[in-house]
């Protein structure tokens, strides 16, 4: 994407920088670099050429300034949680962190939005408001770490995105600092603007159109009651069908989670909630929010679905400190299996939900054919798989195989009319995978749109997109080939 | 935009449609060219050069390709509903009409998605859909009339948006036929997908990016219960408040509307629902839907906070009868204003929800100052306001008075933190006021990425951006004067 200039003078982009943010917010030593070396998708790393970490909208914007007068590209990076390689660094860059643009800008309750910087916690947006009796709905796993920008990037989902949507359908405007330095505002304060929707194309862009250094969120109204029923089955394929059947009712329940035997035994293991039955081969976690009336109502239809599908047992919890049992489980669910396994490598796939008992069946197969653990822990609800492929990375050539294990799992989702990503991105991890899904046109035309915003490429470059150099020409044509069937539809 | 030949040999444009659509289906003759001259906003008029009815993809495709070989504008049609001129022709272009493409091609009720043809009106779709427990939740005032690809391009909304979101949150993939007649496939079945976001680009971009030949809707479960509330209140801050704080108490509605006296008393010597009380200042319709025991509670909770607000009565309808004729007032409103002046002009614009008093306020004051009757119907919950004008096209220098008072009314909603448009559209309409709401920057950003899908400038030129020749770059400043405080936060 950008010419590799061997002669960029990194003295001088460094002093360029010190003079912007100063000495101390310039980090160039080789092992203050090697934390930034990778995001939460650790099997990749490279180290960056140098990091600066701006407070202001106006410092982001003479960074990046700086990087297009010397034509160096530069990442942008939040908390580094994310799992698709989106703020891995490339050769000869610099990284922008945003940890130090931690602010809450403003918040304008009356009208249910939040304007925060990038730098800004997830869960710090609800903390801020929740005494107010809001919240923030995009909750990934991560969000007692993961940054506010870094969702924006990603277009980051979570448990309560199943009812309320995901980052992008929560983020009303931004302030953004395009690849030439200069600022513009996209969105408003309004749900609905006039024009192109530029706040919508921006969300999920990965870093490649600019760096949003404002956001202004939307917040919603914390619900009066909260209900979660955990349903225990004696097989996947009967949970996957509550699934459908809850749906199918009408009710949207706020979250809709899947864990299979192995992910509960894990849990057990480390965390001993001691709700999770370990002979269940599956277990249902059911969130419903809403009003008491409503709630209580569900909570009942919700029950006599599970049943119906053979649900063994269904424990209610009503009061807080027992819901909290209930999710602590799921949320230590990564943890958990890492724990028992030297190395974990998580998927992130979309399947249609009605898939969702065949492709469970699928992947137990492919499982076994190439040999490998896979826990499922997944968002029901949204059929948004989050497979768990057990390895060890420490004996050579287990992690290529991995990747192939991951790849058919993907070949599945798109098989299914699903998708090669949920919530996680594409970032470097999938790009090679993006020919199953968009045909030559629909990636064309993605990339002129981004030479709008980022004429130079200087921008997160290989990120998204696959190139020759990234994933070879071989590697196209066979993502082609490996995806034979593969309609978007 | 685009230069306009006046050498184009429009016998042989002609003559190339004929050989895609078949002559029967390509009109030339000037009386029946007459019903294409305008849309919704009548008071713009326009003949176009010949008008072709495709009724595939690939005829669009072969439609537009002879529009670029020639480079000749074309203007995308669907029922000519609209109310800001976006299918209104430009001189010397191809008008395609896509009323022949009305065919619902696939129902995936397990999966809740309907693909359709742009020419399928609106109302079909839950008809289409409604059997199984389902609906179609944009619904525009003309949603018996307007067509699903002009809701698309001009991103309508409607009473049901309030809870259920406008028309970008329920298209999950499109077709498109870009404007140099190749084809390409945007989003997918799915609601979240990685890539750059061009379904939501494309929707509300008013035919200026190309043609959506097949759009895929996601449809909503249909409610169990709905209650319908009517309020009536002795002024019309009482009712602004009282939305404020059913939304301030957490509850959702469906919809809630206010209408003012005027508009109440047009209705019923049109209409004569005798529900509406002629003394009211104002009434509040408010809609709830869901289960039956949620419904019930926060009817109740309604009543409460409409009563604490100073309602005189509080009406609930339950039975579906019951509830058409507290709606059928709210849904004759426009005609209704219609039969009671010769003439009126809609105007459509966005307020933050909690400046509704003081906006409504101001609007009275605008209206006797300008001395033209102003009748306010509007989508309160949402802040979209739509105040019609009261006026006779027949006195010559009318229009331009009321369009001033219009304009006015716009710079208010600007002035609070509003949109100078909620669901009509900039069409031909609101162009020079853009500058009101965007900075050069962010309108050359536009453009730019309008320029990726539209190089040569001939998919409906001239709408939405204003130009030298529509707006005068004196018209251009003056908007930027009018609009001296307009900052976009």
């Amino acid at each position: 994407m950008v010419a590799l200039e061997a002669g960029i003078d990194w003295q001088q982009v460094a002093s360029d920088m010190a003079s912007v943010v100063g000495d101390r917010y310039v980090v160039r030593r080789r092992e203050e670099l090697l934390v930034y070396e990778c995001d939460g998708l650790t099997s990749y790393r490279q180290r960056p050429e140098l990091v600066v970490l701006p407070r202001t909208t106006e410092e982001v914007a003479a960074v990046v300034k700086v990087c297009d007068r010397h034509r160096v590209p530069f990442v942008a990076r939040g908390s580094g949680t994310g799992l698709s390689g989106g703020a891995l660094p490339i050769e000869n860059c610099v990284l922008i962190v945003t940890s130090r643009m931690n602010q809450i800008l403003e918040m304008d309750l009356d009208n249910q939005r939040v304007t925060v910087q990038p730098g800004v916690i997830n869960n710090w947006v609800t903390q801020a408001v929740s005494g107010s009796g809001f919240f923030y709905a995009p909750d990934p796993s991560s969000q007692i770490i993961c940054s506010i920008g870094g969702n924006v990037a990603e277009n980051s989902g979570g448990v309560h995105c199943l009812k309320y949507g995901v980052t992008t359908n929560h983020v009303l405007g931004l302030k953004l600092v395009l690849p030439d330095g200069s600022v513009m505002d996209v969105g408003s304060k309004l749900p609905e603007m006039p024009g192109y929707d530029l706040t919508g194309l921006f969300v999920g862009s990965e870093g490649t159109l600019g760096i949003a250094t404002e956001i202004t969120l939307r917040i919603v109204k914390a619900p009066e009651a909260i209900h979660v029923l955990l349903a225990d089955f004696t097989n996947v394929e009967a949970a996957g069908q509550t699934v459908s059947d809850v749906i199918g009712s009408g009710i949207v329940p706020a979250g809709m989670e899947i864990m299979d035997n192995f992910s509960i035994n894990a849990v057990e293991n480390v965390v001993a909630t001691n709700c999770y039955p370990r002979d269940a081969a599956s277990i249902l976690l059911i969130e419903l929010d809403g009003l008491e009336a409503e709630v209580a109502a569900n909570s009942q239809r919700v029950e006599a679905i599970c049943r119906k599908n053979g649900a063994r047992n269904v424990q209610t919890a009503i009061a807080p400190e027992e819901r909290l049992t209930l999710w602590k489980g799921r949320k230590a669910a990564f943890a958990a299996v890492g724990k028992i396994s030297p190395d974990y490598y998580v998927q992130d796939g979309v399947i249609p939900r009605t898939t969702l008992p065949y492709v469970l069946r699928e992947i137990e197969a492919l499982s076994e054919k190439h040999g490998y653990r896979v826990a499922n822990v997944f968002h029901a609800g949204d059929g948004n798989l989050h497979p768990l492929i057990l390895y060890d990375n420490s004996i050579p050539g287990e992690l290529e195989k991995v990747e192939e294990l991951g790849g058919d799992i993907l070949k599945l989702c798109v098989q299914v009319g699903g998708s090669i990503s949920g919530e996680h991105g594409i970032g470097a991890d999938k790009r090679c995978y993006m020919p199953a899904m968009f045909s030559v046109t629909d990636m064309e035309t993605m990339k002129w749109v981004r030479q709008v915003f980022d004429p130079h490429g200087i921008a997160n470059p290989d990120k998204i997109f696959p190139t020759p150099r990234t994933c070879g020409e071989a590697a196209r044509a066979q993502a082609h080939e490996q995806f034979p069937n593969a309609d978007r539809f």
